[in-house]
């Protein structure tokens, strides 16, 4: 079938709108019919030529929601009509890390997803003959997508897509970090480095986890009143500042903050943030992506004295199992999404989606079809 | 008083054995005679210069045990007679961190312990009307010590000696981050990075904690023989690969090793071992204490794809609470100590101790007074 599509030829390119070819999914795969999708920073890092793994040409996105158009022979957990938002973080159910109950990194479609493939290791797209790449599993700035059936989260329909569509990627991701990674506990001190999607997200997850003093981190001081309306109390500068922000966050708090996230894919900050972690258990929980083959660094002390450094993935959320829950809390006001959304535009308009986002004006822009 | 000790009067050169000046224990304060002392890696890399805290001179040691002399004005935990151990970690129960729940890293007499001084600023040692340093809160290579209050550990009186002063830093420290820092469920695979006191006492502890396999890794084979009596079940020279060792383990066990320990004090190695952690769960506990401005490094993505970084001090172990209970441990022979005392010998061969364990010749050597 045809599809419209913003498809990525090729890195630091703007993306192209064109009609692609979608083949019918196969065995175990879903075709979605994608409503809405946002546009999220690892999308433009990937298109910036930074993602060592990145392919191109691709149909990129990978935060969505839409409804199931079709399924493949032995698709049981969905059906057509069924609404859902693809997940780039597959959860099968039955791999060593699904029946862990410690991880939400399933493996099952991992290999092939990396690769830009289905899981049998072929495309469902074209362009003129030629075959596109598939992205983290989704593909979402294409109208009509297919991924795989472990990839699928069903949510209610009532659900407004065009606002649950950001839970595919970054509101999960934050909230989710918050809750299941840091597991932040009524009282508790958070730092949040970066207050873009993510970041406000953890801002929204610490209220909801009923943290004291939230403290919001960003060069971009405009970020603050969006911060605020979540739920921070304390706003940081670091340009305010001659001394490293960790510093000034430790003077601030005697001894650090319990929970710091790194919400930007800043190395530098990301030790900042480690750093500014209370002694004696306060942990960072890093979150955004680096370049490649950029490293975090700091001295061993920080560890022996107490701190504990982790990671994020999807915030922790398995995505068929948990993330339905998550929707029917945003449908009921427990998650605020209409915040995030600043702007809204058809795909014709997405190169703009993604100039707003790097000139910090935009918090997520919405693509509708 | 007069006490013999072994003084560290300048970096890079041998103890010196001398008769010091012990001034009486001050309010808070106890006198102990100590009747037997390991000689740990911290005092050599102290002694070595390389600790940017290090002071000189001073009187290093800090892995004792003794009996009260003395108390000062207002102790009322221990009293003459009493079979104590020195603690290097404070305990005093009232500060934020003891009374956190969270951690053993209490902060009542941080301050002044590393400035190599008692609580109100002053040192209790002199020779020849100089005076020395204190160290580490402890100073075990004086015959005669005096430690705060808060410092002491009182221990069973039947317990060996000569045996459980090694429960003043190297056995606790290891067996305690097993428990403590990393809490080893049963099944649980492990890996030991540095065989020497604290890597056998994380083997002696994961196979407390009912571990699986435990991984025994050292560039000296030597080694290999004392850990397998006490647990080990793999054995590793990382000089027998081609490869990094962090790859040759995870290829071995397909996603890496739940818990591992670094407990050498080498950054590369810090790396090396979070990156033999399993991917979505694994943590890695820094034990080993590095040279001055040494960092470490690593790819975000391994704490992103669920690996944690953390580390150890005293093993997490409440020295006046939970110390005691150990040394009973000890004495129903639950932790074996035995092993660790390859070499015992009188103060005046001190110098020799140091000797053996740079020349990887001995686990402990125990100097009796």
């Amino acid at each position: 079938m045809k599809s419209r599509a913003a498809v990525a030829f090729e890195a630091r390119k703007p993306l192209e709108i064109v009609e692609i070819d979608v083949e019918p999914p196969r065995a175990g795969e879903v075709l979605i019919k994608i409503t809405h999708t946002g546009v999220c920073h690892t999308d433009a890092f990937t298109l910036s030529g930074d993602d060592p793994e990145g392919l191109f040409p691709a149909v990129l996105g990978h935060e969505g929601a839409g409804i199931v158009m079709e399924v493949g022979e032995g698709v049981t957990s969905v059906k057509p009509g069924d609404h859902v938002i693809p997940l780039y973080t597959a959860e099968c159910g039955t791999c060593l890390f699904c029946k862990s109950g410690k991880t939400n990194l399933c493996v099952s479609v991992r290999a092939t997803q990396g690769k830009g493939l289905m899981p049998d290791g072929t495309t469902r797209f074209s362009y003129k003959g030629k075959p596109l790449y598939h992205y983290m599993g989704c593909s979402t700035f294409s109208e009509y997508t297919v991924v795989a059936e472990v990839s699928v989260a069903k949510i209610n329909p009532q659900a407004n897509p065009g606002h649950v569509c950001l839970m595919g990627c970054g509101v999960t991701t934050g909230i989710g970090a918050v809750h299941n990674t840091a597991k932040v506990q009524p009282g508790d001190s958070v730092a949040v480095f970066g207050l873009g999607g993510i970041g406000l997200a953890v801002i929204q997850g610490a209220r909801q986890a009923k943290a004291g003093r939230i403290f919001a981190i960003d060069t971009n001081p405009d970020k603050f009143e969006l911060a605020k309306a979540f739920g921070a109390t304390d706003f940081l500068n670091p340009k305010d500042y001659s001394k490293p922000i960790q510093q000034v966050i430790v003077e601030m708090t005697d001894w650090g903050v319990d929970h710091t996230f790194e919400c930007i894919g800043n190395v530098n900050v990301m030790r900042a943030a480690l750093e500014s972690a209370h002694r004696g258990w306060g942990q960072s929980i890093v979150i955004g992506v680096a370049g490649a083959g950029q490293e975090i660094a700091t001295r061993p002390f920080q560890l022996v004295t107490g701190r504990s450094w982790k990671g994020s993935a999807f915030g922790g959320v398995k995505g068929r199992s948990q993330l339905p829950g998550m929707v029917e809390d945003a449908m009921r006001g427990d998650i605020q999404l209409e915040p995030f959304v600043t702007h809204t535009m058809p795909l014709e308009e997405i190169n703009e989606a993604f100039r707003l986002m790097h000139d910090g004006k935009s918090i997520r822009s919405v693509i509708h079809y």
